[in-house]
């Protein structure tokens, strides 16, 4: 098995430790012998503390692995095998905008959903379209684990654009996966199929020992048993009747659509008090940095574990893994739906539990959805494509169509007012807008 | 050809004495015998007012029909050839009911969109069903015209649960049609396709002497000058770059999905000084009862004008005498899909352009929509048909299912209230989910 | 309203003159001004010959028109405003040989169906693209009116790979139309709806005075009394339950489908004894022609109703009449499905009934086909797609994919004999395969 | 492990050694308890030569299982926990006079496909409907692994028509499955997925080492090497460009559709030469009990794989230990189709590869099908729809219904001769019918 070369894109991300964890203990899975860190200037300082964090931790696994650090995108992708992708375009900063704008607007503000995912993702998609080129050139035959965000439309936007092998990843499955092992007594013998659009899934059957555990974990929940929720959204309680009436669990992040009340209104108190989520994590990253530092830890701190995104390089490191040695496990990751999710279409990326084998996912068949989510479904995936292709050409109106299908979105006025906010304030991250 | 005999549901009215001109003026067309006015007891009064103008209208005219009032609906229908349907569950009140509590929950207060829409098919649907099945064993020929709103949800609650032919009208797509009219330099030589569900309509096509004059209608409303407003709807004006865009002209009522915070800030003003619609409707009825009282009118008041829902009964006049006399014209009516707008259930009903036959309305095929207006029609049509159900079994978590779909509803523990509210307020007339 | 130019493709058919009748039974509805012919040189002698009988009977109806034959089809249809196609490529000599290489391979030989139906549509539609490619110069305004066989194929390629306005025609439903009349007893007054794809269509619904007729239009045909049959179709009985089973009146081509076995004993025994259809109609074709040659003969002789083909001409008056009057009338004909016919693409031609405007044909909508017709006829769709690429590419592959789908092709060695066979003899003419 | 009961209906086949020593194969992961051999009075003999080898070979393995052998099915089934369906319908008599009608009447005659699929089908589905039936109440948490022909609709009948867990096997994917690992080179690493219907399936994708080594495998088969083919089908060469065109690799029951002449005539030949199969396969099977009733011989006997079903047996034991021992690898079985393939319905059997779990398989999603083919697939599935509710009712118009849409079976009056000759034939097997 030849030895292989890792490319990390945003490296300076206080992830970092978790992936380089992860990839130490798949060391006899995964024979690793360079691993390239990416970043642009602004991250030049957090990557060179990562990168020292990173060497120390290899040094003491007792592993002979060249660490690389670097502004050259290019020089990382020549020749990689297993590309990771985790910039966050804009950075933090960004990303309390996008808060602060919405909620200025009157509307939920969040990475991923609402006007904040459209900006997100407008900011996005020409960088990824753009590494995604590079590596046509450079490492045609390396496989992308995306895990920035918005995760299924930038997996999507490659997919559509350009030859890469993309799959895209979240966390959000694997916590549910983990949860639900709780909730079955720590058993993990089980297969949990997922299925919908990135932070828009549904766990469709929950399959152990020849019996769909699906009510009994729904039971489970209702009891106030949830632990399926990451760290990074707002603590809520199901009602009862969602869950039985849907007769699937929802993931954490439908309670934006579910509970769009509560959830405005507890952000509306966060915004007036400790501020938003970002600006949150933002001041844990600075803490976490303070201690990545330290010259003797040579090992992921367990403050890491604080920040929503844990697992996230957890599920990289296993896909990578599955991928390179055809392990044929399930795993919950986003590629091209190929008519496993009926009523969408076949060239969009979808989120569905897929056998991963050496040549990629394999999603495996999803029954049909109820009616009524099956039609949110495809508004959200109608959104999403209309958003790749406003982020693409900055053509307004079709902003303004991907907008006024969200759910999360007011529509008039104050929209138009909101989406020029958002275009002034990401002036040079959305320049196909100008 | 046999004379015949109309029943007036609801006949206690404002609008009827247009349905009794139109009527008169149609004569020729249909040799009326008698005409049947029903109302329940809360109605006496005013039908009575109603059914004495009528007689001096049709006496003024030479005509000689006997026009009778009765509390008995059975009777009336008693070999009926045509029933119009226009009463309103609750009356008045129960609008302005529907419109202040969707406002006291901040969210858009309508009679037949968002909240108030559910709730008045909630009320209205049983007892539309109750009508139609006493037709079923009474009168099982006749047609039933229904222009008691939500047209479109109990036009499709009835065709689904009954056995009667049932044609929903509207005056929304009439208006329409008189406004394109206007702007062609009054000529109405011209087909105008629309497709949609009720309140939820687009022009797709203005065929004139071979040509799509479509882009034309929309640059003269985009110029300024939009005819095609029914007066109930608070005046708007497009943004140019939505007509440019969907390349279809939306009916007025879908302001409330592409112009939400608009039309809310309006309502709520509206709300605060003069009062809701309903309310203003309230006052200007009572001004029109007084008109309709005086013994030397015979004929229809000017007044009647001012009411949003001018041109219902010119509508369901013309319809009647369309299907009477086999006039295969094209008019624009609720009917069964049966497919003519791909992507919704062939036994929903849908509004779009037919040709009218003594058989009924033959829908025209409707090309396909764009993806995205395709995703709203279907997540409108979910709505309703979850509605519907809801108001048939009383079922609160399907009532749940409707109302998280619709666009101008929020989510969360403020649309359990809500639908508390709805049901208590509404107590008498949704009893199902007691 | 301006004068027209009229312009006849294929103008030495012997069914002209039926077309010059048509002409001059709508004078007040038809303005006519110039009538042009247009032929090929094998066809010259026989234009001749209807120029003649063409001038003489429109003088004898009094009528000024200007009559001009040409070889020189752009002098034709520069300024055109309606375009008849109804030419044969390859002239009847090329029916038969299709019929007679069918045949010695053991399928139905036929000039529309099975192996000859592809032969057909092969040898014509590189043709009628040649022609609208013409008109897209020299009269891009001009209605193509096409009957030319196979006339739904032959339409789709046009709609698809052209900007012309094409309506393909088919004396089938208006043979339909006639026997329903017949067995409805005379009266005219009700809608027969069909549906389907050329030489493929079955009537859905046949509404009069409100009621559907259809079961009792059944029960006349199968009762023995079967007027539905065009005369180059030979006579056969439907069985019963096929009828009764459908709960669909098929149109008398679908024979070819449902009793597959019955018409190819048939035509062999016609082969073997008074020759193949083609060969009759050779033989009709020059008595015809003897008697178009009389100087004294100035109207369409009764002998040409013995051609299978009356009312096409018929039909393609009534056509241009609807169009140029915005009649909005029912007819039957071959248009862009847009969705009329659910289970069938979007751009595909079908044959349906529709309203005829000024605009061109609106169809109306079509209810689902059962499911097992619906396979049917997307087979035969496919197979009509697949032939016209093969028609255009000359690709091999794309017409072993086409024939292998046809119900009347059997497939393996014999068929890639009997395709090399086709292509062998149609050298000329299907130039693209070689 | 609880040690398991496990049935085998028609038990007298001569393939059941094959399927005992499959068991004895995996004792380690099959705990076997009692076999249980069931079979009619008909075969009451054979199975008892059966039996006695059974014993002898699982002495000889050192197994201690008790083999009992019962007419009394409904005692077998008692609290079974895997039941093999392996019967036919009216023995091999039946088969040959399938083959020898249709031969008669000029069709294809094969116990699978066109009209000898038809009227194997309407004998079985009845027997098999009655076994699940008897399983609900005597084991209703059994597995019912079907391999009695028609494979497909037999368990689509099953899993439509009750509640039990039925799963279709067939061998024609084993053997490409061993054909592709011999022209792979003798790996047996790789993931072949197939899609269809049993007996009609392709090779979508053959993966290795992440790449699609379709069209590799292609090129070996039109290169003369062509291992995939079962015995019980006459050896064919694929002409080179349905392969190169279809890009996916047809099973070989395919050749009966595209290569429809050549396989009619060999099977002519045949039936006036040797035999037809059927009767080929009665005399071998006959030699087979000679040689099974030697009470020397104590395991399966070389002869076996002589027979067309070789594998039939290893895959049913294969799929038991799957599905006891929660295995997850990729097996092509008979499911339910769940959206798998897309244009089939929902409830309907398709064959597919598929993850085999404790709890039954769950299907690969299958990409989208080319048009052609999809449109083949459809039909074939309207085909066995109606085959199975004829099957059921005895309806002569669904048989009807059923058998026009079959490309191997011709129409009209030969069709109803065809028909009535096999119910005729199989008075007492198809009761339904009279």
């Amino acid at each position: 098995m030849s030895e292989l070369k890792v490319v990390i894109i945003g490296a300076g991300s206080s992830y970092t430790p978790e992936l380089i964890e992860g990839l130490i203990n798949r060391t006899a899975e995964l024979p690793l012998r360079e691993l390239w860190m990416v970043d642009i200037e602004d991250g030049r300082e957090k990557m060179a503390i990562i990168a020292n964090l990173a060497r120390r931790m290899l040094k003491k696994a007792g592993l002979d692995v060249s660490v690389h650090e670097t502004l050259d995108r290019r020089a990382a992708l020549t020749g990689a095998d297993y590309v990771c992708s985790q910039f966050r375009a804009g950075c933090l900063d960004a990303r309390i905008s996008d808060e602060r704008i919405a909620l200025k607007f009157g509307m939920i503000g969040q990475e991923t959903n609402g006007l904040g995912g459209f900006a997100n993702a407008c900011r996005t998609i020409p960088i990824a379209l753009e590494i995604a080129r590079e590596m046509e050139t450079l490492c045609p035959d390396a496989w992308l684990l995306n895990f920035t965000n918005p995760s299924g439309m930038v997996t999507e936007a490659i997919l559509r654009h350009t030859t890469i092998k993309a799959v895209g990843l979240c966390n959000v499955p694997v916590i549910m996966q983990k949860g639900v092992t709780k909730l079955l007594g720590g058993s993990s013998d089980f297969i949990m199929q997922v299925a919908g659009l990135n932070h828009f899934i549904f766990a469709r059957q929950i399959l152990q020992n020849g019996m769909d555990k699906l009510d009994d974990v729904i039971d489970e929940i209702i009891a106030g048993n949830d632990p399926l929720v990451p760290r990074n959204i707002p603590p809520f309680t199901w009602p009862a009747h969602v869950l039985k009436g849907l007769r699937m669990i929802p993931c954490a992040y439908l309670r934006y659509y579910y509970m769009k009340d509560d959830i405005l209104k507890q952000e509306i108190g966060e915004a007036n008090g400790e501020g938003t989520r970002g600006e949150v994590v933002k001041a844990l990253e600075h803490e976490l940095f303070e201690i990545y530092k330290n010259p003797e830890l040579a090992e992921k701190p367990q403050a890491l574990e604080g920040r929503g995104g844990q697992y996230y390089s957890e599920a990289a490191c296993e896909l990578m893994s599955a991928i390179h040695n055809d392990k044929r496990i399930i795993m919950h990751v986003n590629t091209r739906n190929n008519g496993a999710i009926n009523g969408l279409p076949d060239d969009c990326a979808v989120e569905v539990s897929s056998v991963i084998t050496r040549s990629g996912p394999l999603p495996l068949n999803v029954a049909a959805f109820p009616e009524d989510t099956l039609r949110l479904l495809q508004l959200m995936k109608s959104f999403e494509q209309l958003t790749i292709e406003a982020a693409i050409t900055g053509n307004r109106h079709t902003a303004w169509r991907a907008l006024v299908l969200n759910p999360l979105i007011t529509s008039g006025t104050l929209l138009e007012q909101a989406l020029e906010a958002v275009i002034e304030e990401n002036k040079e991250l959305m320049s196909a807008f100008h």
